[in-house]
């Protein structure tokens, strides 16, 4: 015994509609890491965290109780200012790839630690791994004098931050508990706080393809994460954009990383320049160095040389060719018209199946794998012309893919135009 | 793979109040059984039935869910009717010592399995286990040989009873969930019609030595438990009995023993004896046998050959002397005038510190340990004179008891009256 608190308690607290203390929350996050309270307490008391939520207060507590499981990172020693962004995820989200070494450009350290992907979604390191040569493991000591000298990292977590984080984070996957705003915010806010950046914009997505599929639920996130960033004394400002639709015209983990290069060579679809630059600009605001020409450095190579000088510093070779897939095949436009609407989710999901992606942790990706779209909703298009192109190694996916896109997508008479929300859709902060 | 359904999909469902399928619930009480569907994925499931609720048809297919989990016995072989009681647990209720026996003197044989208590509610095997040689594990041949020889048979359920209930009460448990009205039902129920019991008899009770601590909730599990039965095509009846003030003058193993004893020759406390016959009287009526003079086989010794029979038959000594307890204390009146409440709960928390419960599966228990009352509610008593007996093998434990017991009564003054519910509050069947 000699334990504070009993776990059944710490339950019935929550199931029953009260408060949590403080004293509670930290026992049993603390308690929970040394597995003193069970997996199947914690899933308990998860999904009454989910249906009868928690205040402001008791979120707070949360998340600094996960912080307190593990090791805290410090860039105080670097002598600039450093900003992280955070995107809830969405289908073609590639922006962590240009943003990075764009903010890092303007004298902002840009600490980016990344996970990888699970579901129709795509994970950052993923992406970047499909470059030859490149590593995801850094030490903090590796991040810390990349960080000094290039100005920006994307690599992995460590294992010692947040470590309740974790172990909640895999149980909560297995048990119906992810959607849990409170869980969702705790879980993304320790991680960052963790981390040690002092400034911090958050993506939160919206729409079909994210996690959030309405305005509503997105917004309580963001306003969350907002809280708890000021709580922590991170300053924190959330966009929620629109993921009703992917983001640019690939989804795929070397198809994304070559549309993000053609970004930071002054190209590359507007949707993904425009969201790019006003994400940097928000972390230079947030940073205390707003106010500064960002697209200039898109397009006069600076951007490019920090992605370039970036991902040599990870033993990746910028200049080397891309994967690309062994296989592909096309779907054509059965009409001619407007092309009105393409389903985020339904991209991700085939994406995902043509092996862009995987259903478990331990699953492998196919590097050049994915979706190339070659319009987006808006355009006029004529029957018989591409669409898509499907990217895949293992051709016996296209049949599951196609099924994926059979809905997804409109084509409606020439004079319609898409009901489509602008790609930022409210800020907070 | 080849599993028809996912459980994080089965939890998901019931987490947003939507209706699970015969065949989700088939699936998830199956799999759970056979360690596919693990602890943490069942727990969170039992927190959103909690919460959410659960439909009579779901309520019907997870019973019937646990039932399909293991084996079925069957009485039909003995030629007489069968009919069992089922109480929710109080303190000081050791009804089924008398009932049994009586029951069975009317040609009704009384199957009936039995559980250990676990905190501030006795456990009718651990009653029995005082009485020197009596065992508690039967063979299922054993058991039918002595429903037919005897009549009655008290003993502990087979393992092979139901397993998926056995598995899932041992995480209610642990997880807060054990307060959830479909989970109770089931339970209960899953055991007693796997039983094979042509008629039962639930005994709800209400109050604070309850489980249930109002009427509303106890109706509402009553009427549950009472349409499982009727859907099972087991006749079956609730009664709702107070539970505010223990039953009878003893709250203990041996020391209940010993009442259950008075109560057969003839004499023992009015409630005990009331309830005793009512509820054999309903046991009678739902087998086919009602119009008895009950009440004349408690007086003329019928009931008493019973019970020693019944006793012997699983090598106890009836006549053997019961244990008693090592140190006595007594609780005294603090003034003169009428007891108007003594708390069920607190006398039963009393009883458990003193040694007759347990606080964990593995721990033994006192034989001799429990409380003695020398006044009921609606009493006059005087100042200095014994209102409760403590009794224990271990002194050190009398601190902790009378800690449970300093609020536990009112002396109001005289021509004051206790405002307590009748025995019987209410009928369901």
């Amino acid at each position: 015994m000699g334990e504070a608190f009993d776990a059944v308690d710490v339950i019935i607290t929550k199931r029953d509609r009260r408060e949590l203390t403080d004293e509670q929350i930290r026992w049993v996050i603390d308690a929970y890491t040394r597995g003193v309270v069970a997996e199947e307490q914690m899933s308990a008391l998860a999904m009454a965290v989910l249906l009868n939520g928690m205040t402001r207060r008791e979120i707070a507590t949360w998340t600094s109780a996960m912080i307190a499981s593990g090791e805290r990172m410090s860039f105080s020693a670097l002598g600039k200012p450093t900003a992280d962004k955070h995107s809830t995820g969405g289908v073609g989200d590639k922006i962590t790839l240009p943003l990075a070494p764009l903010v890092a450009v303007f004298g902002v350290a840009v600490p980016q630690l990344s996970g990888r992907g699970l579901g129709h979604t795509g994970g950052t390191l993923d992406k970047l791994e499909s470059i030859p040569g490149w590593r995801a493991s850094l030490s903090n000591q590796e991040m810390l004098r990349q960080l000094d000298e290039v100005g920006a990292v994307i690599c992995a977590a460590g294992s010692g931050l947040a470590p309740a984080d974790k172990k909640l984070y895999a149980l909560r996957d297995v048990t119906g508990t992810v959607e849990a705003i409170p869980l969702i915010a705790s879980s993304i806010m320790s991680k960052k706080i963790a981390e040690g950046t002092g400034a911090l914009v958050l993506d939160v997505k919206v729409g079909s393809g994210a996690f959030m599929k309405n305005p509503d639920d997105a917004r309580e996130l963001a306003r969350t994460m907002v809280e708890l960033g000021a709580d922590a004394g991170v300053k924190t400002v959330a966009l929620l954009t629109n993921m009703h639709t992917p983001l640019g015209l690939t989804a795929g983990n070397a198809l994304e990383v070559r549309e993000s290069i053609e970004v930071l060579a002054g190209g590359g679809p507007p949707d993904v320049v425009d969201l790019t630059v006003r994400l940097a600009e928000e972390m230079l605001d947030a940073a205390g160095r707003g106010g500064q020409d960002v697209r200039l450095a898109l397009t006069d190579g600076r951007a490019m040389d920090a992605w370039r000088r970036m991902i040599a510093a990870q033993d990746g070779d910028p200049d080397a060719p891309l994967p690309v897939a062994g296989e592909t095949e096309d779907i054509l436009a059965p009409a001619d018209g407007v092309l009105t609407t393409l389903d985020a989710y339904a991209v991700g999901v085939a994406a995902w199946r043509l092996g862009a992606g995987r259903a478990r942790k331990e699953d492998p990706v196919q590097a050049g794998a994915g979706v190339e779209l070659h319009a987006k909703p808006g355009a006029v298009v004529r029957g018989g012309e591409k669409l898509m192109t499907l990217h895949t190694d293992t051709p016996d996916k296209f049949e599951r893919a196609k099924g994926a896109l059979a809905q997804a997508f409109t084509i409606a008479s020439h004079g319609s135009r898409p009901d489509l929300p602008p790609l930022v859709i409210d800020r907070i902060g």
